[in-house]
């Protein structure tokens, strides 16, 4: 197999904000009963009359008035990466979202502040958005190199986050489609540093620690270990990564793909891992697009926190999530989600596509 | 205020299922890392092919189809509970729901199965819908003591189911629109009485529980308290509730309808509250139908279990969610929302409506 052959060019790695005053920054709140927190984003700011809509979903398709396809001259900040094919051609390239949800520090510390009860502190990261080139081509129907130099793009961007100062967890994802979110059609990832560990995370890194010390294993290994032997929900697999629908899958063909050795750091993933990774995410994507029709889906990562501490207990990888329903009353009260196949059903049609 | 003035008829109070021998249960499963748990509901059950759809939104609107103008007729299950306004005419019915998240038990035990590392249960509890006649007249629009019907069925039905073997507890929701969940158009509730605990109510009640340690005071009431005062949040309120945009509100427009007084307990509400709550309701969906002009929503109730513990330091309420934005990569992956206008400002336009 052979390696990600594109040149890497880092244009910017110093993605402080320019020196102005800010009247305002997006705030994070936190919830005075669960600890969760929400974040009002600043540069997202609307008047009320702005959400008299008819309908949530947006979506800016057009080629024609694309803002991602000409990064450049449609305005959006300065890359901070770019892999380009030829002196004049890129394939990828990295830059700040410019309606961000968390504001760059601009120098100084972070303030917290007590407001009655309740409690926020200024909401203060890194988004940024990545891009690849071409503006029909996804994951899914891409050359598995491609897809490996995504992932080679993700872990350059958060090798050099991980260690501002502020940055306590790097959350990357994807959304495809504008049922799943996506408010520009040109197939891109978005990346965000942000200065609180999240309670999705904070859950799993909980459960992770707890089952080890019943049972001295990573239940993401054990997972792994015991899906392999009972090979009912396997899709997919090669020398490093497994793809299969879990056992309790909140979605119907829900898929996570997970590195088959115990791995806690996304980041230190090694340039082999990112091929391996490439294919098993792609081969994933064009399996759940065959069986569903090409469906909207979001997937993202989850991996340790760049806090400092020590989470050896966890296990990084993917979870994809298909659009196949809607989050009403029942799912939003509970937090129990009721599914309509069971996730033996889904992987059985997705291994054979 | 007078009271009301309905006649209730409980018509069947025993809803426990005809004794067939059930193949398949629908099935509660626990994922392993987070403790959450998903159901693959029996009676839903799709085939893989079933999923290929270009949207997940469905909704069947016609009035000349509707299922629930007309109940009997068009094939629902019998009733368990009916508001008669003369001996041939009705305002609202409670009858099982066709199509069942949760599987009525059938005697004996529920069967808790180990799968390998995996922990599953039988799916089984009660899942009512409750319908009022118009096809039309929604929640918002309705005369006040009809809201304050709806809550006394909520209450009777929760009486009623909350002393079966095997609930723990049970939910309250409606889901108002196709992109808020909704499969009929005719107003309607749901009431699901379950075998679990859902997470997000035990995260509130772990919640509630530190707080009252660290403060000796219920945080609901210190919400109530500091929110009259500070009045920055505050949309409407009457003798026994208030309405507030929550401080860290994790949508656009998001209200919570609490009672003043302590309670942790739903079902203990006396008629007084009952109209003084759908007033509550019913004017806080009024404002937000005027303010973002009808959006989708979902409400739901939050309430303490009803598995025989103590839950004094609990205090029930109402949350309601309009569909102001759809959840994307980031917050599926984190928890943590973005939203795009502060809580005082949502409630300021809701309070003048």
């Amino acid at each position: 197999m052979s390696s990600i052959k594109k040149i890497k060019t880092k244009i910017n790695s110093k993605v402080d904000a320019p020196k102005i005053k800010k009247e305002k920054f997006s705030e994070l709140r936190q919830d005075l009963i669960s600890g969760d927190w929400v974040v009002i984003a600043n540069s997202r700011r609307k008047r009320p009359d702005d959400f008299k809509t008819n309908t949530v979903i947006d979506e800016k398709s057009s080629i024609e008035s694309c803002l991602f396809c000409d990064p450049v001259s449609s305005g959006q900040e300065k890359d901070v990466l770019i892999y380009n094919t030829s002196d004049d051609d890129w394939s990828l390239r990295v830059f700040p979202n410019k309606y961000p949800a968390f504001d760059r520090p601009i120098g100084g510390k972070i303030r917290h502040q007590e407001e009655g009860p309740y409690f926020k502190m200024d909401g203060v990261g890194y988004h940024e958005v990545i891009v690849t080139k071409d503006h029909f081509e996804r994951i899914g129907t891409m050359d598995n190199l491609k897809v490996a130099e995504i992932f080679d793009a993700f872990q350059t961007r958060y090798l050099d986050l991980m260690n501002k100062k502020s940055v306590r967890y790097i959350e990357i994802f994807h959304n495809q489609g504008k049922e799943a979110g996506a408010s520009i059609f040109h197939p891109h990832s978005q990346l965000v540093a942000i200065p609180v560990i999240s309670p999705y995370i904070e859950l799993e890194l909980q459960g992770a620690e707890r089952y080890y010390k019943s049972n001295k294993k990573c239940v993401f290994c054990n997972i792994v270990e015991w899906e392999l032997e009972e090979d009912k929900r396997v899709i997919f697999e090669n020398d490093k990564f497994i793809a299969i629908c879990p056992f309790a899958s909140r979605r119907a063909f829900e898929v996570w793909v997970l590195p088959k050795d115990h791995e806690p750091y996304f980041e230190r993933m090694a340039t082999e891992d990112k091929i391996q990774v490439g294919e098993a995410l792609n081969e994933t994507i064009r399996k759940i697009n065959e069986v569903l029709n090409d469906p909207d889906y979001n997937f993202y990562l989850h991996t340790s926190p760049c806090d400092g501490n020590d989470y050896g207990h966890y296990h990084w990888h993917i979870e994809i999530l298909p659009k196949t329903s809607i989050w009403a009353g029942f799912e939003l009260s509970t937090g129990i989600e009721i599914s309509a196949i069971e996730p033996e059903k889904a992987a059985t049609a997705l291994k054979k596509a």
